[in-house]
């Protein structure tokens, strides 16, 4: 009955990939690492973009739209940002094509070459500061507080969907400011946005800090994150929020009249997410069942199954369900009444539970005689059977706790699995089995490099503490100012 | 004190590029045709978006997501489409920049060339209907809805602000139906989807009809379109819905099982309103003054202007200004209280007006005594004072006024510009003064393409009417079925 599924200790690769195909949340393209997002996991995406974008909003930003192409030129204004950015990408060289003269289809108009060629933004920090510049004049037109919505393209090799494809979604704020300071409090507080919503709306508890220099964005000062871990005990960077200095305001020429009256650069910042999100919202929650959804981001959160033999018992059981339908909904509780006479309840119960719904909700005959309904929750598998008196506020308590319960077993977990490590000899035991592990380092790339060398894993931040604690470096002995988060990581 | 802006007598080419750039509604780039599109642009596209997004989804739609890469050869693979798409486009060729071995920046890297060349989507039949061939299998997987927002590119040589762009943001419907009655039938759902959001949230009356054989979209079997005239008297097309029968499943090999259990191709059709509404929306109800907005699409709706001489009285308007915001905001009214003290009323007012906020309240000291404000509606530009006292209700009515009258306007304005022409001389002395002109024509391509060029008008569109009239076509004399609306257009 319930689609074929790989359990995840058998190959939670092989999973997470039959969940993301089988549910119906995306696929490969016939364009190489390029994927479909479908229907059902798009309305999640936009679900979650609804969410961040009344945050930004809230917070005080715009949103704007720049061009999908930089002009190449572009890229080689900022040092660091050429060496992380300008290499893997889409490039456009000409535009025009032309019917093949020995009739072979279509071919490229050699005459119509580009004078430079242009770039699908693989991230728009170039172009946006290239037309800041003239939109900037004064203190007084600062901050611009602008975000974007947009698909960009990084090419990568080996792709997997929502985590790593050539072409994604993703949103990403430009900030301008006058001062150090007020830029430093932007990416900051973005970064609080960041991990608010992944807290708050997917469920998903995250570790807020900075990155160490070595695993910057190319261009920024100082770049802050939030790492999320999933059950295989493997990381995911599941936000950045960028402070970037005056980097690109030398680079785009992009000065302005202070309040002492004298020319400056401009402070930036950037910061964004994307639809790797997706990826880690499947991968903290799901089980060997199939997807699972939190109620806040599920496109259904409760789906109704009619159990009858015949017309007369479903067109009854129909006519409470809508009754109960108006009365959830008018909770603004999102469900569906699914009444398909083409399949069988045990198959519609697989398939809802395949697809994460917080909430099932079956009802027969004898609910109806009684006045009852049977109440299923994805999280748990539990069931119970409730009276449908007040059924709207019990529902409305029990997406609330499901909520809850969601980021609470998936805080346990990281709790679980996060280990303060002394010696190197635990460390490389324990980098084995996954998960954080909180270890002192040197602070020096070297080491860093090293570490990533024979374990594979990484700093996934440095957690930002008001009071750190000194010790000794994990791997070199050398004095270390505090513990980092090591992991292995997507 | 007002933004220096042309008449529309003067130069009404030049009134439009005044308007969208000096109001912040868009600019052009560093790349050639592409613009940015500024915040206060891009709010007014937001809403465009929420409105059509709920329109589609009332009418049984989801949204989705397909790659913005297509394969070159995809674009033979349907006759007409190849011959009017494929041709002006921006075409990767490569997937990787390196370092100038001369140390002159960064150049292509030749051994990065890809096998075969992607185009930009300048529209996405292509890459869904091979998608769909996937999903596809039986008529109980009919029909698919499925709607993307999207930016596409088209290189186009001479480009204008939200008008002709070569990247621009768009919505695209590619629906697929068991049946050909079906799928007309949802190609012409959406034409009235369209032509109620034009007349309802843009204010803009619209022909609807379809496009004689020679305007139809490539591919397309019939082509659905809404037609609005200008200030200037040529008529912009402001969306299409195309009836794309059986071609694209025929092209991309989309077969399904239907109810007589035999094997048959998918019928289809695709819908799309783009940026460009953004451009008839300006040219629609602006005036010398500046942008006029229709109040469901205005960002903001309702501008208070405190009118001070110091610290004392601003403390007291502000105040007022708060009890009054909070009364209009209780009633979903977006409200922006300018209380900049670095400029005066008078700059404010011209600010405002410029920028098309429908309704304006000035409140000064005397107002304060005596409980009123003053009101100016944007589209009058008449004032009146009002009692305080259930402003909230008179604003809703004057926004409501406002959104009607716009409509009146605009309608009275194509009512007195359409004529019905039967005479080749009338027809030449009338298309020189511009708007729509009602004509017989005798249905041949020959006619058309020599009316054209003769005049540089085109058949805008056929209207479906019952009992069409028949006549003699104005060009040729011979026997016409209908009238149909010719007019120069953008």
């Amino acid at each position: 009955m319930a689609k074929e599924l790989t359990k995840r200790e058998d190959n939670y690769s092989q999973w997470y990939n039959d969940i993301v195909t089988k549910a119906n949340l995306a696929e490969n393209s016939a364009v190489r690492g390029c994927m479909v997002i479908k229907p059902y996991g798009y309305a999640i995406w936009e679900r979650m973009q609804a969410a961040l974008d009344k945050m930004f909003k809230d917070t005080g930003h715009e949103n704007a739209y720049f061009p999908l192409f930089i002009p190449k030129s572009f890229f080689s204004k900022e040092a660091a940002h050429v060496e992380g950015f300008a290499k893997e990408c889409a490039v456009v060289t000409h535009y025009r094509l032309k019917n093949d003269p020995n009739g072979k289809g279509i071919v490229v108009d050699e005459d119509a070459k580009l004078e430079e060629e242009l770039i699908i933004r693989p991230t728009s920090e170039t172009i946006i500061w290239d037309t800041y510049r003239n939109w900037i004049q004064s203190y007084r037109d600062l901050p611009l507080l602008i975000n974007q919505w947009a698909n960009v393209v990084r090419w990568e090799m080996r792709t997997r969907l929502f985590l790593r494809t050539a072409e994604f979604l993703w949103q990403e704020g430009h900030t301008a400011h006058a001062t150090k300071q007020e830029a430093l409090a932007e990416a900051e507080q973005m970064l609080y946005v960041y991990s608010d919503f992944a807290e708050n709306w997917m469920a998903v508890p995250v570790l807020r800090g900075v990155k160490s220099p070595n695993e910057r964005f190319a261009g920024a000062v100082e770049t802050y994150c939030i790492e999320a871990l999933m059950q295989d005990g493997k990381a995911l960077q599941a936000g950045t929020s960028h402070f970037l200095g005056q980097n690109f305001a030398k680079a785009f020429d992009v000065k302005f009249l202070n309040r002492e009256n004298k020319q400056d650069y401009v402070w930036a910042t950037s910061w964004g997410v994307s639809t790797r999100l997706m990826g880690a919202l499947v991968m903290a929650h799901s089980d060997d069942n199939g997807l699972v959804l939190p109620p806040k981001l599920a496109p259904v959160q409760v789906v109704i199954v009619p159990i009858y033999k015949n017309q007369e018992q479903l067109d009854a059981i129909s006519e409470k369900v809508a009754e109960i339908k108006s009365l959830l909904e008018a909770r603004n509780i999102r469900v569906k009444f699914d009444a398909r006479d083409t399949h069988k309840p045990g198959f519609k119960f697989a398939e809802w539970e395949f697809k994460g719904v917080p909430v099932r909700l079956a009802i027969g005959p004898r609910d109806l005689e009684q006045e009852t309904v049977e109440v299923a929750r994805r999280d748990t598998l539990e069931k119970e059977t409730l009276y449908i008196k007040n059924l709207d506020q019990k529902i409305l308590n029990l997406l609330d706790q499901i909520q809850k319960n969601l980021y609470q077993k998936a805080l346990d977990f990281r709790n679980l699995n996060t280990h303060k490590i002394d010696s190197w000899d635990d460390f490389l035991v324990q980098i084995e089995k996954g998960g954080f592990l909180l270890a002192h380092w040197d602070g020096t790339a070297e080491t860093e490099q090293k570490i990533k060398e024979e374990t594979k894993a990484t700093i996934r931040l440095i957690p930002i503490e008001e009071s750190p604690k000194e010790g000794k470096c994990i791997y070199s002995g050398e004095p270390s100012a505090q513990r980092v988060y090591f992991a292995r990581a997507y």
